[in-house]
């Protein structure tokens, strides 16, 4: 592909006087001449002396970063560029379709136009796919599934009974979807199992990272909206409910019953109590213990969560802690005219 | 199920005068009229009003939060009852026995009665299962393994090697037990791996969330003590040994030869640190870190985590921070006459 | 086993008169007559006492604390004289060569001499497989993937196309590697995939714990160095570079397009932040988050992370506050006359 058509698919500006033919997309320390790289942030310019690539995508503010004779695409976003572009440079494979004869469908399945189904995948009776799904190999679909069209599972997904997948969403390798949840009644010394009957509902454009869970209700839905985004490892647990949008960074857990509401995101190995409302466009950040409500558009961190500016204010003043108790010394010298021991 | 019913069989009072016909259960907010419900927090008080299910179980306290005309069953504990119902109103689903043509059987593989074993499930030489046991699609057993008596195995299930399973256990999608410990001997640069030839025991009536990692022993046992419930994503080491009827929240990470109690919670990502006691009934809140023994029946929190009430005034003193600092400063300024810069 | 055989073995010495015969080796509690136990830490020293072992391995200066008549094997490194003596107590288990008949094999895969493919594995187009490796049940090897001489996969192991598995690695059941990395480009209130076209690389001598995920490079590679050890439930986002002979404690997270060098340590569940360098040899406490560079050879620990010294000097810091606070209040009565409310 042409550099002068790269900038057209990204609407960039080619600077540099030649136009390279490119084959792929690569790191300034891993491009070839045939590769094209990348610089979006000023972290990186130093790498973008020494890259052997046959040319850059660059922002505006660091054009004049890249070296004299390196030709340019120039763009406002680096990395929205990117992502219109790679689709041409790397063309998705397409899956066959069909039933790989080793799969096993129980009775009563029902499937749509054109679907792949992966060798050795079960499918449990009573479940719809929708056209143009894929079911990975060795994915385990229970009974009543619903997987709505153009929906993609990796291998080795398993989905309890009754779970649904909306369209176009894409559940990666060691998904487990509708998993009993941990609910238990106390009675003698002895934890007895409380039956797991609810549902499990992922919504459309929804993506699920590798070995994620996600347990069905209790009784009520663990209910995915759509478009959210969620990495590998993910614990969500029963009758969470996440609005439209979220974006859920990988190995959160999410206690049972808790409800976000849109655009909300969950930074890595964040977690949520039980039962707590966390409002529209809420920022939880990494690693942070919430244990109470979060309002909308409101950042919390740290343990136990509090309003990030807050938190970052307790946060340094720990460590002005030594300085501190210095001056408190100095003070009691002065006042009380001798030397206390630290407690 | 008339609601007359339901009461009888949860040990409930039925107010309101009708007596509807329920077929289900359901959250306040997304119940219908053929629904029962049931309000068991004020936290979600406000939603009862509006509910459209047919009847609600509620608390004697929160009675009176019910709208006139909504038939209610009155019980002292909630979910205690709903615990009693649903295997009425959900019956549990038995699975069919039989041997699936597509399962492989390793040679001398002792199967009891009634058992199940799923599609493409694979079973090691000289395993044994015990009756009504259920090996769900896919599960892979190792060799000389040890099911026993009505235990049930979702898919994906990986045992290694002579791993045992109590009577009833559950081990749920994703589950991999006896797992090679993470151990090396370092020499001359590198981690030479220690062989880990334990085993892996895991006693009656125990739950395992989906995705859950067991190791082996080293050279002794990782045991799992009898009625102990696991959520998803933990991580169990090797040596580690559970006392029965330990609840272990989702994500939690246990390091290795740590022994903990009977009755010991660990709350959801909190870490333990290896070759440390844990007593009876202890409590390790949410997220802690915990790197040294813990009395029986104490709770500890934070990071590095000290018991609950101390880590609770520490965390608050750090939120009284900026307070304190401003007082120093008026002090200084009193006594001293100067203003001192923050260092 | 002869104890003396032993002692030679692990260039130990024989003391105590006789010379049993040992089949095996326990920890000191679980140890029969017939079995090899140790002692290596004084914390296990008052179970030395009751052992029932037939012979004890021990370190010097711990070797008087076994009772008198027990004969013992004294070395310098009682877990490097037992990773040593493992392979000939335990000799480890070969795995027949062949391939399962259940096995699927797609065109163009290429296998070496005696190699083993368990049963229901699949195997993707133009994949090649090196000499003595073993493929385990039900394991699901993508496209174009290269597994290298005497590599093991366990059970469901999912390699998506392309990744790369080096010489002698360990992949532990259900690891996910070379899956999707977690990027999106924002549009019009959407997240938009951003198509994950690189690679991911394993060196030789890796181990890979249970359920760890790797993703592969957004456009680059996820590169994993020879000699890593890596425990369960990891998680490796895209483009992260490992040195060789790192060691990552289960549970970790290591954010996109981290890099570190040789001989990192990660301990339990600590979480790194993204684009962030660490340095050759630095360690990085368990359950630490860390959000800037560290320097090789640093230890840094907590929330942010810290040069460790100063983080337990603020911890520290952090348990004295009630006892500063009731400092300054004397401060303040003596200089203020009066008694200041608490803020």
């Amino acid at each position: 592909m042409r550099a002068s058509a790269i900038a057209l698919v990204v609407g960039g500006r080619l600077e540099g006087g030649t136009d390279p033919d490119l084959t792929g997309a690569a790191p300034l320390d891993h491009a070839a001449p045939t590769d094209l790289t990348l610089l979006s942030s000023p972290r990186y310019a130093p790498d973008a002396e020494g890259t052997a690539a046959g040319a850059i995508l660059v922002s505006e503010e660091l054009s004049a970063r890249v070296r004299a004779g390196l030709p340019r695409i120039v763009v406002s976003d680096v990395h929205g560029a990117l992502a219109l572009l790679l689709p041409h440079l790397y063309p998705p494979q397409t899956t066959q379709a069909g039933l790989h004869p080793t799969a096993v469908l129980e009775p009563g399945v029902s499937i749509g136009d054109s679907v792949s189904i992966g060798a050795h995948a079960v499918v449990g009776a009573g479940t719809r796919i929708g056209d143009r799904a894929v079911i990975g190999h060795h994915a385990v679909i229970g009974s009543l599934c619903r997987i709505d069209a153009d929906a993609y599972l990796h291998p080795h997904v398993t989905l309890y009974a009754g779970v649904a997948v909306g369209e176009r969403s894409i559940l990666h390798a060691g998904v487990r979807a509708g998993v009993d949840g941990f609910g238990y009644s106390h009675q003698d010394g002895r934890h007895v199992k409380v039956p797991q009957v609810g549902r499990c509902t992922i919504g459309a454009d929804v993506e699920i990272g590798a070995n994620t869970c996600i347990d069905r209700g209790s009784i009520g839905s663990t209910i995915i909206g759509a478009g959210c985004k969620i990495d590998n490892l993910v614990h969500i647990a029963h009758n969470v409910r996440l609005g439209e949008h979220c974006i859920v960074i990988a190995q959160v857990g999410i206690a049972g019953s808790t409800r976000a509401g849109r655009y909300v995101t969950f930074g890595g190995q964040a977690g949520i109590n039980g039962h707590i409302t966390i409002g529209d466009g809420a920022t939880i950040a990494a690693q942070a213990g919430v244990f109470g409500d979060v309002e909308a558009g409101e950042t919390v961190s740290g343990y136990p969560a509090r309003p990030h500016r807050e938190a970052l204010k307790a946060q340094a003043g720990l460590f002005r802690l030594p300085a501190l108790m210095k001056r408190l010394r100095t003070l009691e010298h002065a006042l009380l005219g001798k030397d206390r021991t630290e407690p």
